[in-house]
């Protein structure tokens, strides 16, 4: 007995073939023409949900598919029952645009592709906790809604909280990670994160998946940089594609990165076509798909970043880049309560919004550091994907968010 | 050498004697009069973040704490350098009331005791993720910002998001699990879940985690009930705390658990106390901690929620009690396009807001179902939490959201 989907349907006339597919696999039956199922087979069309019974059988010689699953035997159907009529807009896993695509993801999400894509997605994030757990990191569930815009920007969705209160949706786990540093020492969590950035690119979106961690007692940056390359390490294993990764990632200051591409020192962060010429560079110098760029100045990066002492105006900090595509930012924080009350007095914020933060340091807090890494941009890079929507099961973008959008239609 | 944080200090003059504690556990430490780290450890207070090095000595026989994690040794501390400062507002692990702790949570989520509740959440959550992949389920991500507030309850807070536009925060993520059903059959998902309603109660939370999996090709509910149980066995071995789990979950209608406590079967739903009742009940006939009501009335459950024929204006739906409280609800969906559309309609819902969850409909669903457990609740159960509140790391209720309260306060 097979229950799953009709993915192709061939009338012969007195015969009629299928392709059936469920989760683990898919497989070919034929209805003879002494089958008592041979009428409900004349009206079952494609993606029509099926309950069939019948004998395997194996295929003669000739008609064998060689390195096709069940390429050796079809199922002579005995009883067909329709569990789901179907009516589809286009043949599954059609060649369309991308908006016809997102339109009909409840549809499109069931081809061959998008699945795979989503259990790549689905070993990341496995590989993720399993790499963390392997260096005694413990699992956190950050909150969502938050009271404050925390790190100034102009970038937070605001909630109708209560009473005409405001609240607003996390830009990050940033502050709280930092607090679970104080509890665990070493703490992870893959929260969704919300930026209400008016983005529209191929790597930006409004709602997204992040992969963070934080860990006290590090010496300084690389500590931290070292923790992800050996989770990045493990991810890359339990996804099982091909990817170039050296021994060691190769690692470049900011300058030093903007020397080898002959641009200004000056600029304080890389552009999008910076991020695809050093990975170029580092894939055919170094054979690696990853690069780390660390020492981006102080004014670039938020205010609970280190200042590296030895190379004053620039920071213990790093983005990971892959691809050609920032995935991770990351680096050491500042974890002397003094220190970072004048930091965020320097950057014009007023420490009282931040009090509840400053509790933690407040009550001892050892040195520590960690990073972001974007689950949708590293699954997007992963499979090659131009536009990381692809890698999102249901994007939501300045005008896309699934009901609003039908709403908008009707 | 260690790292970490002093728990206790007894200065005693000539010598210092500490309590040290790192993500390892906790060792005894000495400064004897001679050693160079004496002055330092004559300025260090209670939880200032150290690092220490020294030499292991195994304690004298009468001094042995037989029990006691490293009870049989001692550091004999050579030297000690101040990672941090520390000012605490009171001892670590003093009995506060709710509001004092969860007002200095940065400080208070230290204590022992609070470490224990987050470990068993991870646990928790870590079995659940087990237990699914264990039954081929797969794990996705469901968005948190949704475009309408799908089931047309009045509890959804709603987002400020593009150009003026209205977003909500999601209350479920049960139409985007139907809709991966027709993806990968089995499904589960850890969201955050939204609830605006304005309950104080220790059992309601603005914002929790669910424990979330829809599953295709089902008989009906008891298939679901039967995944349910068999991942909350392997959560409980996970866990490792004692609960009276026998050989099957006792399973009782609604109106069988009324006739048991005396109440009314005309009560669409139970009240808390019944809950508690029918626990009680369950525990002294069964043995059990655990119990399923079942066939709740078609007017209190949701549109999409599947009749039972044999059993007219029931449903096919179940809650799940455990130790007096309902902490997993579920059930059969409709899988049927038109009967779905008439059930909206029937609930006065407009179809038209529905157009891209019904998608998955039209293209054919299989008979399915599923579940929602809620984290904290069971995390609160299973050590015996009075309040919710406690087993949330950062818990938003009516009033409290972190900075909000500490700007309230200012």
């Amino acid at each position: 007995m097979i229950q799953g989907w009709v993915s192709v349907r061939r009338d012969q006339g007195k015969m009629v073939f299928f392709d059936f597919r469920d989760r683990s696999g898919a497989v070919q039956g034929v209805v003879l023409p002494k089958s008592e199922a041979l009428e409900t087979a004349k009206n079952v069309r494609a993606e029509y949900v099926v309950s069939v019974e019948g004998k395997v059988n194996a295929r003669p010689e000739k008609n064998v598919n060689a390195g096709v699953q069940n390429g050796d035997i079809e199922l002579e159907v005995q009883k067909m029952e329709i569990l789901s009529v179907a009516e589809i807009p286009f043949e599954l896993g059609s060649e369309v645009n991308l908006d016809i695509y997102l339109d009909h993801l409840p549809f499109t999400l069931r081809s061959e592709k998008s699945k795979q894509i989503f259990k790549v997605q689905e070993a990341i994030i496995q590989g993720f906790r399993d790499g963390m757990k392997a260096q005694d990191f413990t699992e956190f569930q950050a909150p969502a809604l938050v009271g404050g815009d925390a790190e100034g920007g102009a970038s937070a969705f605001e909630v109708n909280y209560y009473y005409d209160k405001k609240a607003y949706l996390a830009t990050s786990p940033q502050l709280y990670k930092q607090i679970m540093v104080g509890v665990f020492e070493r703490a992870f969590t893959t929260p969704k994160i919300f930026r209400g950035e008016k983005h529209s690119t191929t790597r930006h979106l409004s709602e997204y998946s992040s992969l963070d961690f934080e860990m006290g007692f590090i010496k300084d940056h690389t500590d931290v940089m070292a923790a992800l390359e050996r989770t990045m390490r493990l991810v890359v294993d339990k996804v099982g594609l091909p990817v170039a990764m050296p021994a060691t990632i190769p690692v470049l200051k900011l300058r030093e990165v903007q020397k080898i591409l002959g641009v200004s020192t000056d600029e304080p962060d890389l552009e999008p076509e910076h991020e695809r010429a050093i990975c170029e560079w580092a894939l055919k110098e170094h054979g690696s798909d990853f690069v780390f760029v660390t020492h981006y100045p102080v004014s670039k990066r938020p205010f609970y970043t280190y200042e590296d002492e030895a190379d004053p105006g620039y920071t213990k900090s790093f983005d990971l880049l892959f691809r050609g595509l920032e995935i991770t930012t990351g680096g050491q924080r500042i974890h002397d309560y003094t220190t970072l009350i004048e930091r965020i007095k320097g950057r014009k914020l007023n420490p009282e919004l931040f009090s509840y933060y400053l509790q933690a340091f407040k009550v001892g807090m050892p040195p520590h550091g960690g990073s972001a890494t974007g689950l949708e941009r590293l699954t997007a890079r992963l499979l090659n994907l131009p536009n990381v929507k692809e890698a999102t099961l249901f994007p939501r973008d300045l005008n896309r968010i699934d009901t609003l959008l039908s709403t908008d239609k009707s």
